[in-house]
């Protein structure tokens, strides 16, 4: 990114599509987030939280995050009648959920050597790095553009072997956009419980969904396969800087006894998050704020379509499917057609280079000649990014000699 | 500690001298804090830093650590003609002082299988674990009572050998309160240079000295060895819950090029400490700051000799030299005269049991038959605690037949 970014056209004022910081035009998103700011300094004024929080987290913010877990988990509907396990202790607050994962994934691995972790591909790479700190192989599954992103189950069940200690997977999905079926989720379940392991549900785009999406949270599962999963205020509360995450064990059957306990190690050890945060966080996750996630839902739905119809407009590039959720779209770029690029990273760099339009190229997320793009941004922006993605492409197209 | 909390006797009101937060009571070191508070509520309500930080940290904040640093290492007097390289850019925040270290330690250990690193005993138990984390091998240097808590520089070149991957110093000394004269740290300086390696130096209780005692920073030495400096708002800010730290290379020969690079690969990765927290640091280091400091030492000062002066009561107890800096002392138990008491873990159990008093056992930092006692609390619950453990060893001492 650093690369990109210094190439950028010094006439041109920068459009970043290339990470998922929603904070970055926070005005644009509307009123709302007071709530959240004067949270956090009715905790700072008060000087009550300046000491050392625990190590698993302030007991207040566990129990707020408990809560509004097992009340996605109710009000997705999808629990069919199963009992929901998940007690406030465990829960863990963490710095912000790239914390969360690398503690999860750290605590995995030591038991068997030469494991493995199935991570989704197109993906996320703090996971990559992850697994590298905890000496773990990653093995990757594929999500497929013309399943509307999701899985081939078979695929990953040919995948696994003894070694596998658990499945990702990433809903609503970063970078495809897509937000994952009952169904699918269930198959991803069933397949964890023919292996014996637990699954890591990603949800840092939990909760952000589109008209006709759902979000179903992989909690709903856990009676087939204990479920660990990951969240933060970065995305749907828009405040990433804060760093404040968690991760919660669903495990009914108490089959991660050993992981829970390393883990508790590791939270021992390593520091946690900004106590003035945690103490701000049961005002932060109040149900009391749903109407502000709506508007903020409505208005990035808009974000999203004005993205998805301008790249309809340029020829070369290709969104199969509209996003259900999250904050990104995957789009194949035709490179065949454009002059001077031989790949994704050609185009993002020429891109950058005479546009000023930063996105991220594919093939750092293991899929090649795609772009990923961001689209929690004002829409003026979207659709400036829009016209000169078109004419960059325009200048760079092939002319057909018939 | 938790086993040492669960003793507590249920009807007198606990007194934690266990662990080293100076944000329990901060009402008792009078106002002056509100500068930070106030800079923090400012950041939040501007609504300018909810994005994700750079992974360095915010540059002003950088830049306001370099000066805070620069102007300590000039303001000791110690420099003696050598020039400072210090730039804004070799400064990296952390989450707390606890990531700085996890992070150098991780970094300086794989170029060298079996790596070892040298460590101050007693010491500080989570640089135990990070070189855990980080796979190297721990060596302890002893600090001696006899010499107010100074290492024997001899025994320090005697474990050092061509695996040694860097010297441990904390100063002002957590746990013993000694301060280190610019000799003794020259002697360390000199060891590092003719073993060519770097001193980690721990001044997380930098500035925190007493009248007569003196701190001066490892990095006036820096023309002799590289010099990795630790800090964070936890003591002179007494913020702790903030979780707000760095790390600064003072590396006039690029010596640590590949230890840096490392390290910026490992900042890439991990999470860093709260935006809003970043933002307000310019404000919080201000030298305008320096009587809300000044009257806080002072106080501790006092808390440091109520608690001296108490222990002097008490037969059994034995504090070899009167503190000189950091919030901590180590205190000597004659077990030997103690009825029911075998060592520092029974002593601190057995205390807990019947006065509600919580000390750390010494045997927990590599020093068996010791406890430390953390003074950063009010004079009168450390006179309170004091009067508890005179009332405890005097019905545990062992009545003499003659």
């Amino acid at each position: 990114m650093a690369e990109l970014l210094a190439a950028v056209n010094p006439s041109k004022k920068l459009i970043s599509l290339g990470t998922g910081d929603p904070a970055v035009y926070p005005n644009f998103f509307g009123g709302g987030r007071e709530v959240f700011t004067d949270a956090v300094k009715a905790t700072v004024s008060s000087g009550l939280y300046d000491s050392y929080p625990p190590a698993f987290g302030l007991p207040p913010a566990r129990r707020a995050v408990a809560e509004y877990l097992r009340s996605v988990v109710k009000g997705s509907g999808y629990l069919r009648g199963h009992p929901l396990h998940l007690r406030d202790s465990d829960v863990f607050l963490t710095v912000g959920a790239t914390q969360a994962l690398q503690t999860t994934l750290s605590v995995l691995g030591p038991g068997i050597p030469g494991g493995n972790i199935l991570l989704p591909r197109p993906g996320f790479s703090l996971y990559d790095s992850a697994c590298v700190l905890a000496g773990v192989d990653c093995r990757y599954y594929d999500l497929l553009p013309s399943r509307r992103w999701e899985a081939d189950p078979s695929q990953i069940r040919e995948l696994a072997d003894s070694r596998t200690l658990a499945i990702v997977v990433i809903n609503p999905n970063n970078p495809s956009g897509a937000a994952f079926s009952g169904h699918h989720l269930l198959q991803i379940a069933e397949i964890a419980r023919d292996l014996n392991i637990p699954i890591i549900a990603d949800e840092v785009y939990g909760g952000i969904v589109f008209g006709g999406g759902r979000f179903i949270p992989m909690a709903c599962f856990a009676s087939f396969a204990p479920i660990i999963t990951i969240g933060s205020l970065s995305k749907r509360w828009m405040v990433p800087g804060w760093r404040f995450g968690w991760f919660a064990i669903y495990d009914p059957n108490d089959t991660l006894h050993e992981v829970r306990n390393a883990a508790e190690i590791m939270m021992n050890i390593n520091p946690g998050p900004c106590s003035v945060i945690q103490a701000a966080v049961p005002a932060i996750l109040s149900d009391a704020n749903d109407e502000f996630h709506e508007s903020v839902i409505a208005l990035l739905e808009t974000c999203m379509d004005t993205l998805y119809k301008g790249l309809q407009q340029i020829e070369v590039l290709e969104c199969y499917s509209r996003p259900q959720g999250s904050m990104f779209m995957m789009v194949e770029v035709d490179t065949t057609r454009l002059l001077g690029i031989e790949n994704d990273m050609d185009f993002a760099k020429e891109l950058m280079k005479e546009e000023s339009v930063l996105v991220l190229p594919g093939s750092v997320i293991g899929l090649k000649n795609w772009i990923r793009l961001f689209f929690g941004l004002p829409t003026d922006l979207l659709s400036e990014a829009c016209d000169r993605m078109n004419s960059f492409c325009k200048r760079r197209m092939v002319k057909n000699a018939w």
